[in-house]
C-alpha cells in the first residue's frame, strides 16, 4: 500500500491554490501560558470545511476527458458540499448521495452549488453512489479513502508547518481519517519533534480502539457511532487511512458530548468563530484534557462550521 | 494639517506585524455575480477588532522612556481592549476610561489584559482620561484622532490592496473615522480606480451629513447617536479624520437598524463569523443597498466581533 508523501502534499498545495483559502493561524490570548494555542480555522473555507482541499485536489488530478463526464460523491455532508463546489469550479456535473440524517443546512448548501442531490438511508449511500457512477460514467470521489483526497487534506498540515515551524502538538478531528492522515504526513516530515494527536467523540471512539488493537476495530456499529452530536465524525478509517494513522499518529483523545457542546459557544465567544460540533472537538480536548497533552505550542484544527441554525441557538443557550 | 501617507502606512505595517493578524480575504460564494464579495474579517484579531492595529502602532511609536510611564485611553470598548492588549505586549501599565453604557463583555476583556478600568458617564470620558494622563505622566492614546492611530488602521487597506489589487469597491464602517481614513489613504494610493465607501447607521448618520455640508455637522447629539445598536459607531469624525474623508472617501451608505440586526445572523450562517452590529454594517450595506454600489470586486471590512452573548442569542432568534 502506497502512503502519501510530503511531495504529494506539496504538489497538491499548488493545484488547490485557486480554490482553497490559505487559512491563518489565529493566536488565542486566553490560552495556557505553558501551552499557547493557535486555531486553524478551516470553517472559513468557501464551503465551510477543510473538505474542499481534498475534493478540489481529487478533481484537479482527473484527466480532463474523465473529469468532463462528471463526479459522484457520498458523504455525511461537508464532503458533499466540497465536491459540488469543486465540480462547479471546473464546470462539470456533480451527483451527491447523502444519508437521510444529514442536516438540512448541508443539503441546501450542496444544492446551491448546482449539484443533483440523492437522499438515501445511511447504509445505502456507498452502494447508491457506486451505482450512479457506473450508470453515468462519472468518477466516484471518495470522502477519505483515496491518496489524492488525503494529499489535499494534508495541505492543512503543510500550512501549519510553514506558519509555526516550532509547533509541538497538532490536534486533529478523526472520523474516516483523511484529514489526520494528510496532516500527519506533512507535520512528521517538516516538524519531526511535533506530535499529531487525534480527537474523537467518546461515543464514536473507534479510532482509539483500533490503534490500541493494531488493527481496525469492528466493535463500533454505525448505530453506536450515530449517537454523537458530532455528525461529521461518525465514519471509520479505511485500510488506507488506518495505515497512515498507525505509522504517524501519536495518540487519540476522546471527548464527551457535554464538552463538545460547550466548545461550540466557547469558540463563538472567545474566537468569534462558528464551528460545528465536529469542528469543535479539538478545542474541547484542549480545554478539558490538558493533562493528556504535551506542553508547548499547540494548534487545534477547527475543521468545519456547518450546523443548523436551530442547533447553534440551542448550544448558545446552554 | 498633515494627512497620513502610504509611506506612513507601510512603516506601520512593519511595526505592527508582531501583534497583528494579517487577516485573509474570505471569498463569499453567495455573492452577486456582477459584484463578487470578499470579507476582511478583523473580528479575528486577538482583541476581536481592527483597533489593535492603531493602538499597537501608537504604542510602538512612543519613545521607550515615555512608553514605560504607561498609557491611558478612553473608548466605547474595542479601542480600550486594544490599548490594554498592546500595553500588556509592551509590558507597560494601562488605564482605560469607558462609558458606563459599554457592554460588559468588552469591560471584562479589557480587565483580562491587566488594565485598570474606570467607568464614567459618556460625556466625561475624555476629560477623565486627560486628567488621569496628567496625574500619572502617562500618554493618552486617542481612539482615532492621531496620525499614528490612523496609519495603523490603514494597514487594513494595505493588505486589501496587496491581496486583491483589482478591487473596485471597499466598504468600511464609519464612526470617528480612523479606520476609513487609513484605509482610504492606502486604497487610493495603490488602487486608484477603486472607490472607498463608508457605512454608518441611519440613526448616527453624521458623517454623511458632514460630507454633504463640506464641514463637520453638529446636528447629531450624543443622545441621538446613542440610539443605534451599533455601539462602536456612535462617535463623530475629528478635524483630522474629516480632512482625510473629505479628500479620499467616495460616498457614505446609511443602513437601517433592521438591516444591521439581520446582518449579524447572516454572517454567522453564511460565513461562520461572529460580528458585532458595528462590524456587520458593511454586509448590511452590501445586502440591502446594491443599487448604491458600483459593480466589480467588492471588499466589506468586518471590523469587530465583540458582543454580549445575550445580544447574539437575541439576534439569532429574530
Amino acid at each position: 500500500m502506497r502512503l502519501v508523501t510530503i511531495s504529494d502534499i506539496r504538489a497538491a498545495a499548488a493545484l488547490v491554490a485557486p480554490a482553497v483559502l490559505r487559512t491563518p493561524l489565529l493566536p488565542c490570548p486566553w490560552a495556557d501560558d505553558d501551552r499557547p494555542l493557535w486555531l486553524k480555522p478551516e470553517n472559513l473555507q468557501p464551503v465551510g470545511a477543510f473538505k474542499i482541499r481534498g475534493a478540489f485536489h481529487a478533481l484537479a488530478r482527473l484527466p480532463e476527458e474523465v473529469r468532463v463526464l462528471g463526479v459522484v460523491a457520498y458523504s455525511s455532508g461537508n464532503h458533499a458540499q466540497a465536491v459540488a463546489y469543486a465540480a462547479k469550479r471546473f464546470g462539470v456535473p456533480a451527483v451527491i448521495v447523502v444519508p437521510d440524517t444529514t442536516p438540512r443546512v448541508k443539503i441546501d448548501a450542496t444544492r446551491s452549488h448546482g449539484a443533483e442531490v440523492h437522499t438515501v438511508p445511511v447504509a445505502e449511500r456507498e452502494s447508491r453512489a457506486r451505482y450512479l457512477s457506473h450508470q453515468r460514467g462519472s468518477t466516484l470521489i471518495p470522502p477519505f479513502d483515496h491518496v489524492d483526497v488525503i494529499a489535499g487534506q494534508g495541505t492543512v498540515g503543510l500550512e501549519i508547518a510553514e506558519d509555526l515551524p516550532d509547533v509541538r502538538t497538532v490536534l486533529v478531528p478523526v472520523s474516516g481519517g483523511g484529514l489526520i492522515s494528510g496532516v500527519a504526513v506533512a507535520i512528521k516530515a517538516l516538524c519531526p519533534d511535533a506530535r499529531v494527536i487525534g480527537v474523537e467523540p467518546a461515543l464514536a471512539a473507534d479510532a482509539a480502539e483500533s490503534l490500541r488493537a493494531g488493527r481496525r476495530s469492528s466493535s463500533w456499529s454505525p448505530a453506536l457511532r450515530a449517537r454523537t452530536i458530532a455528525d461529521g465524525l461518525r465514519a471509520e478509517p479505511s485500510e488506507l487511512t488506518f495505515a497512515h494513522m498507525r505509522e504517524l499518529v501519536d495518540g487519540i483523545v476522546a471527548v464527551s458530548e457535554a464538552d463538545i457542546r460547550a466548545a461550540v459557544p466557547w469558540l463563538v465567544h472567545n474566537s468569534r468563530l462558528v464551528a460545528e460540533p465536529s469542528g469543535a472537538v479539538t478545542v474541547a480536548a484542549y480545554l478539558n484534557h490538558r493533562d493528556e497533552l504535551p506542553p508547548g505550542r499547540t494548534v487545534a484544527v477547527v475543521s468545519g462550521g456547518n450546523l443548523d441554525p436551530a442547533l447553534l441557538s440551542e448550544l448558545l443557550a446552554e
